[in-house]
C-alpha cells in the first residue's frame, strides 16, 4: 500500500508520521517542490527581529531524519504538476510518475498579492519561506532601509513591523479593511493602534496600496515593502484533479479529512474545516490547525477512524514585546452570524502587585439569550496565551456564562490574583 | 434588614461586598477577632522570601475603605462567642449582642498543631496572620537561625521551605504522610523531592514530629520551627448553634452556600464543597474557593439566586522557582474513588528552543471506560498556571480525552509550540 502526501511543512508532515505510527508496512512518500522541509513559517518574523539566532533554528526536521527515523521518503524540488485520480498517479515536473493507493493533499497557501502593481520588484518581499526571510535579513544588512511600509495587519504584518521597528528601521503598516488581525473588532483595532504608536509605528487602515514603485508604496515613501496581505490556499493542483472547493474557496473535507475523491485527503493551509462556534465552514490556515488536521489525515489514510471536528479559531501573536490574543467571535462578527451578543471588558493586574503584576485586559461575548459563550479576547504579558486557551477550552464545550464564572482556576501570588480576571470579566458579562 | 457577617478576610468580605452590590438598602455588619481584615494570607511565604516589600502589601483593604466605598461597616476586634439563631443575634466577648435577620458564617481555618508537644514554643511558628508572618521576618532578622524545621510538606510548608532557603536558612521538611501537597502521587511527590534536593532542602517523609524542644524537633537540631501541617475548619461557633457538619468535618452547605439554619449561609475555609470529579463534599481551604463561595453566600442573603457548583480541586505553588499545578484526581486517587485510570506524561518546551523554551512536565489522567479526563498535573514555569487552568476547564465540563486533544489553543513562537504540550499528553493517553 502506497501513501503519497503532497507538501512537507506541517500538516503533510503530520500526516506522513501518523500514517507511519498506525502502518509500519505502509510505503510512504512525501513530495515538497521547496528546498526546505518542516520549518516554522511562524518563526520567520522572529528571525527579522533577530530572536533567532540562526534561521536553521526555525527548522525542525530534515529529510534524513524522516528517512532514517521513521522510514518516510522525503522528496525535496519535486514539484507536483498533476493529479491524475483515475490512475492513481500523481505526475512530477521532469515526467516522473509516482503512484499511490492513497494521497494526502498537503499544498499550502502562499501569500496573497492580489492586484498590487510591482509586487515583484527586488525590494518588496514576502515572509513565507525560509528563503523569503532569509533574503530579507540580508537585504536588511546590506541595504539598511531607512522607511519600510508593511501592507496587511494581519498576525505576519503586525510581527513584521514590530520585527523591523526592532531593527531600527522605520515603519508604517497598511491596512485595506478597518480592522487589524483579520477580526471586525473595532476595540481590538484601536487598542493595536494606540500600541503601535507607543513604537512609532503608523497604522494607517482602509488604506489598500495599489502600486509599488522602487521608492514608495502607493504614496509612501519607503525602500523597502512587506506584503502580508493575506495567503490564498493552493487548491489549484487538487481542483484540476476534480476535488471539490468549499465555498471558502479551499478544499472541503470531511471530519476524517477526505476530500470528495475517495481515498484522497487534504490538510492544512490548503483545506477549510468547521468553525466550532458557527457551525459554518471556515478556512483559517495556521500552523497548530494544518498539524491536526495533518494527523487526522494521515491516520484515516492509514485506514484508521479518526477525526478533527474544528476549530474556534484561536490565535495570539506578539506585537512590540505585548501578546494579543483572540478566540471566537468579536461582538460584531457574533451579530453578522445572527447571535445577539453582549460583552464585557475589563482590566485587571495578571499578578499581585507586589509581583509586578501587568495590566492584562480580557473582554468576553456571549449569546445574550443562551448565554454561550461566542468568544474572547485578552491582550497583556505572556500569560494571555494560558488565559485566552482557556476560553478557547470553553467554546469548544459551548460553555455558558454562569458556568465559566464559576471555574475553578489555579491560584497563587506568582502566577495569578486571587480573582483572575477571566472570572472577573464573566462576573461582569453576567450581569448584563 | 440585616446582614452580620463573621469573619473578614476573604469569604465575608465577598459575601458583604456582593450582598451590597445587590441591596443597597441592606444594613450589613461584618465582625472580625483579629486586628487586619482583607489580607492576603496566601502571599505570607512570599513575604517571608523577601518578595513583598512590606507586610502592608499584602492588606488589600481597610475598614474605612469599606465603610466610605461600601457602606459596609467592619468591627475589628470583635470575637463572636456565640450565635443563637432562636433570637437572631450574635453574642460579643464583652456581652454585646449584634442582631441580624441574615448571618454569614466565614470563620474561616486554623493551622492544626495536632498533637505536637512543644507547639506553642517561641521558636515555632505558622504562617497564617500577618502578625504570624512579621513575628517569623523579626525572628529571622534578629537570631539568625541556621537551621529550620519545616512539618508538613503541603503548600504552605513547601513555600515556606523555599522563602527560608532563599533567606539563607538551612531547611529540612518533616512530613507525616508518604505524599507532597496533599495529593497521593508518588510521581509528584518524587519530582518535588528532587527538586528541594537541587537547593539541599531535605524532605522526609512519613516522619510525623511529635515533639518540638528548644534546639529541635523530633531528633532534628534546629533553631526555628514552621508549623504547617494543615489547617482545621472553625466550626465549633457553627455547631454550638445547631449548624450541621458535613462528612469532612466542615460545615455542610447548599449549592446557595446555606446552611441547615434558614437564613444561616456559610463560606470560605470553614464550610465544604463537592467535588465535581467525584460529585462527592470535600473540603479544600484555598483563597479563590473562598472568595466565590463568599459571593455566593453574599447573593443569596440578599435574596437573590446563585449558586456554587462546586471545584475540581486546583492548585498551583511555587518552590524554588518552579511551578507545581494540579487539578483534579491523581491516578491512585482516582483508582480510590472507583475509577479505572490511566494516565500519561510527557516532558516537552513550553516554546520552541529559539525563544528559550523551559521544560515542562504534564500528566493527564481519564477514566479508562468512559474516557472522561479526571486529573492532571503541570509543572514547570509561569507557563503552568495557564495550562492547568485549560485541565481545570475541561474537569468542570467533564471532557474526554479524545475532545481534549483538538482543543484548539493558541500558538505563536513566544508563547509556545506548535504542538502545545497539553495535546502532546492527551495524544499520548488516546492512546491508552
Amino acid at each position: 500500500m502506497k501513501l503519497v502526501v503532497i507538501g512537507a511543512v506541517a500538516a503533510g508532515l503530520s500526516a506522513a508520521s501518523r500514517a507511519r505510527r498506525l502502518d509500519k508496512a505502509l510505503d510512504i512518500t512525501v513530495v515538497e517542490r521547496g528546498e526546505t522541509i518542516s520549518y516554522s513559517a511562524c518563526g520567520l518574523p522572529y528571525y527579522i527581529e533577530g530572536q533567532a539566532g540562526s534561521i536553521d533554528d526555525l527548522i525542525l526536521y530534515t529529510p534524513e531524519r524522516f528517512q532514517a527515523e521513521r522510514r518516510i521518503t522525503v522528496r525535496t524540488r519535486a514539484r507536483v504538476i498533476a493529479i491524475r485520480h483515475a490512475r492513481r498517479e500523481v505526475l512530477l515536473e521532469g515526467g516522473e510518475r509516482v503512484p499511490y493507493d492513497r494521497l494526502v493533499i498537503a499544498t499550502g497557501a502562499r501569500p496573497a498579492s492580489g492586484t498590487i502593481q510591482g509586487a515583484d520588484r527586488p525590494h518588496v518581499f514576502t515572509l513565507h519561506t525560509l528563503d523569503d526571510a532569509r533574503r530579507l535579513n540580508e537585504f536588511l544588512q546590506r541595504q539598511r532601509p531607512r522607511q519600510a511600509a508593511v501592507i496587511g495587519a494581519g498576525y505576519i504584518g503586525l510581527e513584521a513591523a514590530g520585527a523591523l521597528r526592532a531593527r531600527g528601521v522605520g515603519v508604517t503598516v497598511f491596512e485595506a479593511s478597518s480592522d487589524v488581525l483579520g477580526r471586525r473588532d473595532p476595540e481590538l483595532t484601536q487598542r493595536v493602534a494606540a500600541w503601535l504608536e507607543r513604537f512609532r509605528i503608523g497604522l494607517r487602515l482602509n488604506t489598500p496600496v495599489r502600486a509599488i514603485e522602487p521608492d514608495r508604496a502607493g504614496d509612501f515613501p519607503c525602500e523597502l515593502v512587506v506584503l502580508a496581505a493575506g495567503f490564498r490556499p493552493n487548491v489549484e493542483l487538487a481542483a484540476e484533479a476534480g476535488v471539490e472547493l468549499g465555498a471558502t474557496g479551499a478544499i472541503r473535507v470531511s471530519e476524517q479529512m477526505e476530500t470528495n475523491l475517495h481515498g484522497v485527503y487534504a490538510a492544512g493551509d490548503c483545506a477549510e474545516t468547521i468553525h466550532l462556534v458557527t457551525g459554518r465552514p471556515v478556512w483559517l490556515p495556521l500552523g497548530t490547525t494544518a498539524n491536526k488536521m495533518g494527523r487526522v489525515a494521515g491516520a484515516s489514510a492509514a485506514g484508521m477512524r479518526a477525526r478533527f471536528p474544528g476549530v474556534v479559531g484561536t490565535s495570539i501573536v506578539r506585537v512590540c514585546g505585548l501578546a494579543f490574543a483572540t478566540t471566537g467571535l468579536s461582538a460584531p462578527q457574533a451579530r453578522s452570524e445572527g447571535f445577539d451578543p453582549i460583552s464585557a471588558r475589563i482590566e485587571a493586574r495578571d499578578r499581585p502587585r507586589y509581583f509586578w503584576g501587568e495590566p492584562v485586559t480580557v473582554e468576553l461575548v456571549a449569546d445574550r439569550p443562551s448565554r454561550r459563550l461566542l468568544g474572547g479576547t485578552v491582550v497583556g504579558g505572556a500569560s494571555a496565551a494560558g488565559r485566552i486557551n482557556v476560553i478557547a477550552a470553553a467554546l469548544a464545550q459551548r460553555m455558558r456564562v454562569d458556568e465559566f464564572e464559576q471555574l475553578d482556576l489555579a491560584y497563587a501570588p506568582p502566577y495569578a490574583p486571587v480573582w483572575d480576571p477571566l472570572l472577573i470579566a464573566a462576573q461582569q458579562l453576567a450581569k448584563l
